[in-house]
């Protein structure tokens, strides 16, 4: 049984955390059951924080864990953060297979998608 | 004279920061001239900050110019603090049109940007 938990930042507007929300059900939409889960995290300032999120897929039987970080580059959320925490789960979980992937702004396509949006003003 | 100033969050690594110069040489390889300036900044962090980054761009002759928010969510740094600097701006350059885009986050695309980045682990 996998899962993948989309890891986003957090703000401290609800309207922001929604759209982490949002975003999780239109990836379920096209994910064609790649994942037995899909599930969204906050790394600050929202709940739930990225080691409750392991806690839940895992209590759903969760025994492969991709975590995706939804940064847009490799600051130290995503080169320290997200490391430690996932060290701090695979000492809890030694049974579980954890990866992170590459983050979102690694993606070849993101310069292409900025002149899109930009042209739409 | 148009201008495209891509706006990043800005990190206290370098290597962070260098993602967002790549990424604007990435955007201008393929802009096909649409602007006749593409910049960077940063909003905290890192420089030039925004304002430094415009004045630069109405040095260079800029008339009008896209601030392109290089941010996944619409926290406060997109609702609040971008809109303040393009005000102070506007008021120190009545004659000079300025446009803030979509943030990359809204992008139809993302959700399965996310699940083939996932894939690949």
């Amino acid at each position: 049984m996998n899962a993948l938990i989309i890891l986003a930042h957090g703000s401290r507007r609800a309207e922001s955390n929604q759209e982490v929300v949002s975003l999780t059900e239109a990836v379920n939409a096209i994910s064609n059951q790649e994942y037995s889960i899909i599930e969204y995290a906050y790394l600050e300032l929202a709940e739930p924080g990225l080691l409750q999120s392991i806690d839940n897929v895992i209590v759903q039987g969760a025994l492969n864990i991709t975590v995706f970080p939804y940064f847009l580059n490799s600051g130290n959320h995503v080169k320290r953060d997200i490391p430690a925490i996932i060290e701090t789960a695979s000492v809890k979980y030694p049974d579980c297979d954890f990866n992170v992937s590459t983050f979102i702004g690694m993606h070849r396509d993101i310069p292409g998608l900025i002149l899109e949006l930009a042209r739409m003003k």
